[in-house]
């Protein structure tokens, strides 16, 4: 039913519909179901131990013989400025004594790189069909030892500029990430919240800019969101808080009953859990930290002050749920289900929409 | 060619796209070569003098005899606590100083109501086809009485609950307006930049709340943004920047030029010109005070403030030029032109998606 069928070719599926991979959410059940459906499943390999990446994939390769892909965050390794950190704790150390939680952590672990060169032997010997990168993409010797091993290469723009970078580094596919997306905000470099596109001005743009297939992200979240991708010029989406609500995720009972209750104004995009931009749910503690923005520690590293926080707090408080400005509209079919009711839903839109 | 036609019905034209009325940009000549195209010409009336509204209604009526539409701003007469006005001066000095403007002023003009019962009687006097409302919408007195004279009534929401609100109140129709969009934001409350929500997200849950038409509004700048804003559920659009190049607009030649080298990334939204959040330009100055946020003057007071920085410093430094992230995909017809170009744009996209 598609009549751009670039991505279906590309990856081997059969349907331009790639579910998100959303590191500690996505499991090898919720990617195969995907994938076996048509649709592109993911895995986040983001941060996991390689052994567990291995263990997964082999998982996923029990339950599909389908085109998967596996995700990584290309980020440099961390360093945080001992000014930066002093500030930050001066932030945050009314919310440690609020939570009884004591003195914050007066050293950061040591965090990263995203890809290196373990993992790069890890995907050239696991060779799933596509591999996607958050934050950039590899460097070019890398690049070239994966397109000789025959893996397809996705990677994230959130503007045009990075849009254009990633093309001239041999990407085959580029994701449009607009300001509604879930999770964090794949930039290339550090950006305040405010600098970010929305999804309907970014992928028309992007799409004017690059030759190759762009995936547009963000706000996508039943059929009328993707045939609405599609009017832009995008070749398929990327959908990650649809899959939310999915029984094959990881999101615990918690966080699925809040997830129920969501709204198109309930998240905010923050860089104090992570150290960098992702748009999560809002929280008295994200809210003012955001109201007085200022340099945090490096990406992840930040996370070692902020997990006590999001760990004591109730979730109005402080906590990091992950999701987009769309969720409002997620519903909790099965995967396999999903994929097939967005593709219905999707044929019924662009059926309606058809002129005299 | 258009499936869904209840806002040409409602509104008395052949395509339902509006153009966004900005203030102190648009021109009798605009909205009425827009008018004559078959789309809903309009003139913001915000902060304009009676009686220049009245010539320029004038104006309108002499060059087309289709419908056309009226826009008001619906705010409280504006007041600022002292100490608010104090920290801001305070920011504000070192500007004053770097631009050798002398001290800023100390006391703000009064300002607004936006809507009150002058512009009332004018508007029920002049009865244009159209009124559309930003910031909010006129008390039920009001609303009564404009709906008793036959004027079709649209106000701006920037989240369901406002667009709730708004058909609650009697609205004929309502604008969903995205984090995209450039220019006030219509948030019917003091807002913070991050709390926008994204056109491609808001749209689908806006038609899912409410029963009366919607309008799509953000980072749509040509067919395929009109047509994905149908997929979305809209029944039209309202484009701003997209006839900001068009020469029957008030936009000056440096202006113009501007926007020729506009990209996907070069407006941020601030409330630091006006008191209100507005997409405009980049320029140091709204940078520097969204890296700071804190309560500023109430809005269009804060334009005493702003006003001899903007007129003082260069673009880049300080400017309050107005438009949406999609600028880049702006061209220069005639307005009319423009508005066939867009319906024949859009035609082509949704056949293009025709699905087999």
């Amino acid at each position: 039913m598609w009549s751009d069928r670039r991505l279906c070719e590309l990856f081997g599926i059969d349907h331009p519909i790639v579910q998100a991979p959303m590191t500690g959410t996505c499991t090898p059940s919720l990617a195969s179901a995907v994938a076996n459906a048509g649709g592109l499943g993911s895995l986040g390999a983001g941060e996991k131990p390689i052994d567990l990446v291995r263990r997964e994939v082999g998982e996923i390769r029990k339950l599909t013989d389908r085109s998967f892909n596996l995700n990584f965050f290309v980020t440099d390794a961390a360093r945080t400025d001992p000014a930066v950190l002093d500030a930050t704790l001066k932030r945050l150390r009314p919310w440690y004594a609020k939570l009884g939680l004591g003195d914050p952590p007066a050293e950061l672990p040591p965090c990263g790189p995203g890809f290196d060169d373990a993992r790069l032997e890890l995907l050239l010997d696991l060779k799933p069909k596509v591999a996607s990168f958050h934050f950039g993409c590899p460097d070019q010797r890398s690049v070239e030892a994966l397109k000789r091993a025959g893996i397809v290469l996705v990677s994230t723009a959130t503007n045009v500029a990075e849009a254009r970078s990633l093309e001239a580094a041999g990407m085959d596919a580029i994701i449009a990430q607009g300001w509604e997306a879930g999770g964090h905000r794949g930039s290339h470099t550090l950006t305040e919240p405010w600098e970010a596109v929305g999804t309907m001005a970014l992928v028309p743009q992007v799409v004017d800019a690059v030759s190759v297939p762009v995936i547009a992200a963000g706000g996508i979240s039943d059929g009328r969101g993707i045939a609405a991708a599609l009017a832009l010029g995008a070749a398929g989406v990327q959908m990650g808080t649809a899959f939310l609500g999915c029984p094959e995720t990881a999101t615990g009972a918690a966080r699925r009953a809040r997830l129920r209750r969501a709204t198109d104004s309930d998240t905010i995009v923050t860089d104090a859990f992570s150290g960098r931009c992702a748009r999560a749910m809002r929280s008295h503690f994200a809210e003012e930290m955001e109201r007085s923005r200022q340099q945090l520690p490096a990406f992840i590293q930040m996370y070692a002050l902020s997990e006590p926080i999001i760990a004591a707090a109730d979730d109005d408080d402080a906590s990091f749920h992950l999701y987009g400005q769309a969720a409002g509209l997620m519903k909790e079919n099965g995967a396999g289900d999903m994929v097939e009711r967005l593709v219905r839903e999707t044929r019924s839109v662009l059926k309606r929409l058809v002129i005299a």
